[in-house]
């Protein structure tokens, strides 16, 4: 059975298969160093119309965000984000282990930055004493299954710039992102001003392969240091770039993201009628969000497999994934709304 | 002139001279295994009513803080604090550098910290996908002016502790909290449950000494390595300790902090019925918060040293010292109602 | 054509993308907290004969050392290992940075520790000032090609011990050893008193997955928290988990590593009577050194992809892999004896 | 008694005291922005010859070095250095720890660094792979009491900048070098092509204060950053200033340093026609090297003060101070001639 946990518990698109096996063959160099990595880099640059960002592969998300922050921070400078985000609250400090620096998170009612919430943050600037904000970051979409708007990141990059600051993308779910709005990724990066790009793959139908992509190429200068030293250097790096060139062809991406998103709307039609389901959030990806009452939440949980997004509200994160079918989807909501009642 | 700005700007008290002139002869093996040393560690002991606790001086309250809080914490923990504490926005991010640990930061009135505020910190435990909470740190006084009463101090160690977690006291300006509340530096620490605590002696008439005390024992076992690898030991190390030593003899903590005390009040006194000069926190200890118009401000900066503490609401910080007079704050008061009006 | 450049260059065995593709089916949780996960560690469980060892499963041979090491270290503690380990310079400095630790690196003839070269780095135990030493490293086989005897090992982990400090196994290329040796992977690990062991696949025809080891269940306390917050934890993780198993089945792993050694067994068979060729090491795992003149290194690299290993001495290394063929070895060294002349 | 174990065994000169008491008055502003260190800083720039150098400072010697380097070092490169350099060894691993570099550290017999042991350090460049040195670090005078000259700095500066790398001096006992050579400060640092050097002051008559000296003003933005978040940043500030006016006003510096210089020869010459003493050094600054009987060296340690500087070779530091006479020389040689026979 299908579970709404995580789209990371999905099994891997078997044209992600296809490709990868397709290109096990022979010796290749090391490192990244070889032609199924260049012809991936290559197609990442089409997808993001920009023939001069850098693009580097990593093994996952905090990975990728972490060794795509560090091209721009000193230890002593701060990272402005959504108190939601997924470098604040789930990848287990990495931020403050590996590169020394704060986050400053702020609430939020969706998971989403705005220029008015962040322009307080820039305070104190050229004080020692104090951490500099440099960066700000934000999720596309968001761990609450909200999406910017091109204009809306533009707005977003232009404040940060105007600070002397980047900005920075944690594109996990950047394919439901671009496939709601209906615009391609490079309407909501290379051309919305971002300048720190993690481009994610694995939530989407990959194995376990993730980029970094850095649209000002002088930040890459000590890419190479910072991601070897940082233990994301893959050896047999062709099998992390062939996800990509699989992920790329024939616009899969897309299909996967825009599967996982369709099911996510059917899932909330079918429930948000339901008095006893209240839907918390906008359903702009894949993920449905609603306060359930836990009595409900733990028989449903008998059976189906969801997570509790907040213990003290009681509400709960619904995830549709690329390969969640209707069926899946109908058999879920009939039991939710078998039990909510 | 004397200055309002911060009580790190007035110089040392002459008795703190007197100690370490006195002690300036001989050869004495350096960092730390010395007589003069162990005579200051005795009569914190004393003063703290702990035969057992360990005590090891540094050279200033950031070395203080992040070095005490090392003892207990790993990388992947967090240290719930006000937002205002010192070590979330004046140690230049020190604790995410050196501890590479999150600080979760709540927003108060006073700078105080309660049970209620932080009860709901204690969240994900044992999932290592998010920053483990396991140290309590409370400013005293607080960087606000404010300070804790024993009880409210022994409420956050009882929550600290039931949540598997440690109280940290910054004790900057313990002194002045003492005096204030006409308690001993044992009833605010030691017998409140602190389990790691700063203890300040620059703030209140020192040359540049604290004291890192350890109420559990067991923490120092490897205090020895932070301190050395953390630059924090000093290799003349007397001097550092003499220091202390003239602090806690014939009660000069108390006569130096009271003294700031009572001129803050004093100062309070003076302005506080100026229609134009907006007390925001109760007075407690050694500073006066007050909102002033920014005119005014920038008109007494002409001739007085002091801080704009928030630059959104003009809201300024006018901070008193060992050595402040009634003669500097009548002057003081009557150009800020001079000005203000 | 297959190169000699290093076991990284292989593609992925057959078998190993069968398993993976066995098991992609259906929704499991991520992170590990799966069937697949469950039976692979069960396997390498039953491999080094030790029911009780924590197992856990990383992206690369850096991100197993770093996180095995770091169970046992603090920043002030040091490693002992031989001047050519991996850790010491090809890991881009990830110990120094991620652990904080220093390596006190000992230059050896053969890349092999002995108790007699580590005895005397047990100094100023107790000191502060100094790096205090806790672990020795190996790695097995070394990156010499040479191999330690069980009973080497087991030397070294007395030592190790009688000093309160950890036997560490880098084992990026154990199945190579335990090959040529005609033992058990648990010969040369659970029986031999290796404490923490990184157990690698990636170089014997996996795609990309390490284990690491921890002989002493009370090292793994903290061990997801390492891990999470050294951003190896990978979510689709029965993918690395799979790979183990494809290795362990069948016992492919001795398969493919015998061949890796008998190949590089038959190319120094084939050169080692050549003048002009001047082998510097045992030929003990799946390497071959040698000193040729740097002339004839060009001439050969033009056809030949193989590395030197050091630009002073001439000093090449010619290294073989799970697909390496007779005819791959006849064709290099017939050109070997042809430009070396 | 006068110690023979180190010169920070030895109290504050009293001049030093007479200056910090006289700017003890009034208030001024913390963290350096007081005009006793403004003339501190111009003293120091005097004495150095270069007017646009950058100067701060410190606690300590380790504060020093660290956060000197900082200034130019990523964490994946590495100093080259001698092994018995003080950042090696004595610093608890705080360049490790708090750099995140390497340290390559190379046997010498004198403690001093050359061209020739230098030269081979520099391979690899450009692989992330591997540490990446760029920083050539040096001691003057030598943890082993020896000196370079002028020339022998010039020619270690050449070949550092030639590897596009920086020369780093470690000046805890700079004075000592230019007393015994007879040259300027200057002479030894900004005219020999240092580039980041930590002036020590403490071990020649200071109460504790460092400074750190760039040459190149350009190595100073982030300075101010590092200083505080590694808690080096005094609140007092003008204390630590002082201390080096009163170093620099009528060549205090070489009074003390010479002093020291002279009780070391003298001791040596008293001792060095004993045959049981093998004198293992030379004696170019304060501290005489030889190999005493270990049952030799326990009976003098009944009486005197000194340290045993390697168990395995009986060899001991014997250290005089700025404070040390004839008189205390003539009596500890006396006790070693009697003892030693």
């Amino acid at each position: 059975m299908k579970s709404f946990a995580s789209d990371n518990y999905a099994p891997v698109h078997p044209l992600v298969f296809e490709q990868i096996s397709e290109i096990n063959q022979d010796h290749v160099k090391a490192y990244g160093a070889d032609d199924v990595t260049l012809n991936a880099i290559e197609l990442i640059r089409i997808t993001l119309q920009d023939s001069k960002c850098e693009v580097n592969f990593v093994f996952n998300g905090t990975g990728a965000n972490i060794t795509g922050l560090q091209t721009v921070m000193d230890s002593w400078n701060s990272v402005i984000c959504a108190s939601t985000a997924h470098i604040n609250v789930d990848e287990g400090g990495a931020p403050e282990r590996l590169l020394g620096v704060k986050l400053l998170d702020i609430p939020t009612k969706d998971g989403k930055l705005t220029p008015e919430l962040i322009a307080p943050l820039w305070i104190r600037m050229g004080d020692p004493h104090t951490s500099q904000p440099n960066v700000v970051s934000i999720t596309q979409s968001t761990e609450m299954g909200t999406v910017y708007t091109p204009s809306e990141i533009k707005a977003l990059a232009d404040i940060a710039h105007k600070n002397n600051s980047y900005l920075h993308m944690d594109g996990a779910r950047i394919s439901n992102a671009a496939a709601s709005l209906g615009v391609s990724i490079a309407d909501l990066t290379s051309k919305a001003g971002v300048d720190i790009f993690s481009f994610g793959g694995t939530k989407n139908g990959l194995m376990g392969a993730e980029a970094v992509v850095l649209f000002k190429p002088e930040l890459a200068k000590k890419y190479p240091w910072i991601r070897k030293s940082s233990m994301q250097l893959a050896s047999k790096h062709r099998y992390l770039a062939a996800q990509f060139i699989s992920l790329l062809t024939n616009d899969l991406w897309k299909q996967n993201a825009s599967n996982a998103n369709e099911m996510a709307k059917l899932l909330r039609s079918k429930i948000e009628n339901n008095s006893k389901v209240k839907i918390t959030q906008l359903t702009q990806s894949n993920a449905v969000f609603a306060i359930l009452d836990p009595q409900h939440t733990i028989e449903l949980q008998k059976k189906h497999n969801f997570y509790v997004w907040n213990d003290n509200t009681g509400e709960v994160r619904l995830m549709c994934s690329w390969d969640t079918t209707i069926e899946d989807v109908e058999n879920f909501a009939a039991d939710i709304n078998s039990v909510c009642k």
